[in-house]
């Protein structure tokens, strides 16, 4: 009983974290249910539905499927759902007529042959890239309304009254979905999208500068390494955000102008901001495990002659991703960065002359000095990639 | 005009290299298309169904929303629909009991109140990621159920028949569904888990070759040079399939034994192989790119003191990895796998000390010598994580 209750216990304090961390996501759930009441009363206080029985339905399962945490992502599924339905509601009412007109046993043959065909071929169109990001929704909701009504039209004859209604309720669950979506709240999945890669910036930033610390500092004590070592897994972050930056970008496209973003804002581009991010990422993964993996330690004086360089390229490096993600944030030009670039160019190439003139004791001993030269020689490759990032970044902002 | 010409040929040469390059793609579409045809036929042959007006409609809508790429996508949107269906509908029952029995004016507010909260705290779950991870489409259908029942049975009445009826043609449709899933041609999530894992094991193998072939024998000339770089790129695959790893192993736990694998077959363990490859791949990435960018050419007599054992731990490496993949693939315990990880530590350790016995040109020109010691060092770490890669498989294979 009491193994019961902590588990309890500590799924209630799960989900009260998920709640306190994303406060957006309880308005969310309030959101989608407000939504669903609004279309109940909608459905109660308009006796004309009795007529076509069901009706009422789709407007239920239009506001369930269609609402999504962002606009971007009501939009794609709402505009899909509406035009889906009536492209394969006029498909089918087409091959329809064309089965009615060829006679009694032809028409059992064209209407089977047709549900074959077009399933089969519209299912394929999702296999091809373009199509899968921008329309997966509106294929699937072809394939189901056209043989919703490639199959009732054969029995229920009044194919016309039906498609009016389907589609009309359609149309007003979708304008529930929307209203209730971007006017209490709306959560923008361009807005989403950038917040993410900006925030992304901060912890390569951040990762970068302590995990550096971390080494130099090492005097510090285990304590204080430990702490350290946590706060430096940011970059693992930007490791794994691939899916969410393409899918955000993908929603982002069907937003309006929003905020500072107009319709046709670059999203696309932040898909590239995002791979020269993992690019530097890549790098920092390698520098964090060549600075904690070693055993050897590097002679005191290799390390002296390296250190104050060393920790300059680190500084002079996140002071770009810093200033990148500052200006970012408010979408203006970032007027400094060219010169704090060039510093950190200029830093590098100091770390590149101080590895060349490394005291003999470094000579001599190479292998303990090598975990620090590798270290160096990756430092120098991070900030040519976060040279990359600055160029992808400038991309958007010109 | 021969504008449009040109891009319906780019367009069809595009679809006739999806369904060559997978032709299970091209069998699922026309799987997806029987499976609609065989509702149909389903429909237009039992008359019992005129009873229920629409109820085929629910069988339709199944195979058209569960029927997946991958056995268990189906099954796992199959179950989710049915469980959702049954557990959603008997709390609308039970709810609208209590509705009727507090009289005329409180079964509105109580069913009003219930459809908010409900399909609130049912949306708020789907942020639970172990929830979101397996039952993110079974919520889903439990919003839409409830909702549907709540609404509809205030008018109609005669909710048990509904359900019944709603239930059995769900059933129908996900039988059909999953008879020709399973019969025709399988397409299973666990095994395509195990092939992408086993063959980006293979592609992590030959990239390590194939960038320090290309670095060894730069003599080749550009055109040679060009050709291996397009083929060491293997490891670009293994940093992005973090996604389908995620999801393939979501799929996989729904399905029953099928080959050589169990029900209970440990899925979750091939995300640890996975993530055990991607570090292998952030270092072959950090390898690679100091491969290519350097611009100083080391002394040729540090590049022969240093070629052979570097070869020999890149051969060793990828010896590794491909008796792992082989092993992996017919699932037994791969026997020979500790010899080689013993000599792979071993010419590690060789390259580690030909770093130590340096020739006096390389201290002298560091700078010069520079990526040849970080490439070195790097393909050090790469061994270790190698190692890590067999740890994990072992997992598995114990």
């Amino acid at each position: 009983a009491s193994a019961l209750r902590s588990k309890v216990f500590d799924f209630a304090s799960k989900v009260r974290k998920i709640a306190a961390d994303d406060p957006r996501k309880v308005v969310h759930c309030m959101k989608v249910g407000l939504a669903l009441a609004l279309v109940s009363v909608f459905y109660y206080t308009r006796p004309l539905y009795d007529g076509v029985g069901g009706a009422a339905m789709w407007a239920v399962m239009t506001v369930v499927v269609v609402f999504e945490f962002t606009v971007g992502g009501s939009l794609y599924k709402g505009l899909n759902r509406a035009t889906a339905t009536l492209s394969a509601g006029s498909v089918a009412f087409g091959i329809h007529w064309l089965a009615i007109k060829s006679g009694r046993t032809a028409d059992h043959i064209i209407l089977g042959a047709s549900v074959f065909l077009l399933s089969s071929a519209a299912t394929f169109s999702k296999f091809i890239p373009t199509i899968k990001a921008r329309f997966d929704y509106g294929v699937t909701i072809f394939i189901l309304t056209f043989n919703l009504v490639a199959v009732s039209s054969y029995r229920v004859e009044k194919l016309l009254a039906l498609a009016q209604w389907r589609f009309c309720t359609i149309t007003i669950g979708f304008c529930i979905c929307l209203t209730v979506s971007v006017v209490i709240c709306p959560v923008w999945a361009g807005e989403e999208l950038h917040r993410l890669v900006m925030r992304n910036m901060e912890k390569l930033a951040d990762s970068l500068e302590e995990s550096v610390a971390e080494y130099l500092e090492e005097e510090g004590g285990v304590d204080c390494n430990q702490k350290l070592a946590h706060k430096s897994q940011g970059y693992k972050c930007v490791l794994n955000s691939k899916s969410s930056e393409d899918s955000l970008a993908n929603l982002a496209r069907w937003e309006p102008s929003h905020g500072c973003f107009s319709f046709q804002h670059p999203w696309r581009r932040y898909l590239e901001v995002g791979a020269a991010m993992r690019q530097c990422a890549y790098c920092i993964e390698s520098l964090d495990s060549c600075i904690n993996s070693e055993n050897q330690q590097p002679p005191d004086s290799v390390k002296k002659h390296l250190a104050k360089v060393y920790a300059k390229v680190t500084t002079e490096s996140s002071k770009v991703l810093k200033e990148l993600a500052s200006s970012f944030r408010s979408m203006r030009k970032p007027s400094s960065i060219d010169l704090l670039v060039e510093d950190m160019k200029n830093t590098a190439d100091e770390l590149q002359n101080a590895l060349g003139s490394l005291p003999q004791e470094a000579t001599s001993l190479i292998v303990e000095t090598l975990p620090l030269i590798t270290a160096a020689s990756l430092l120098i490759e991070v900030s040519v990639r976060v040279e990359g990032v600055v160029h992808a970044v400038k991309e958007i902002t010109a």
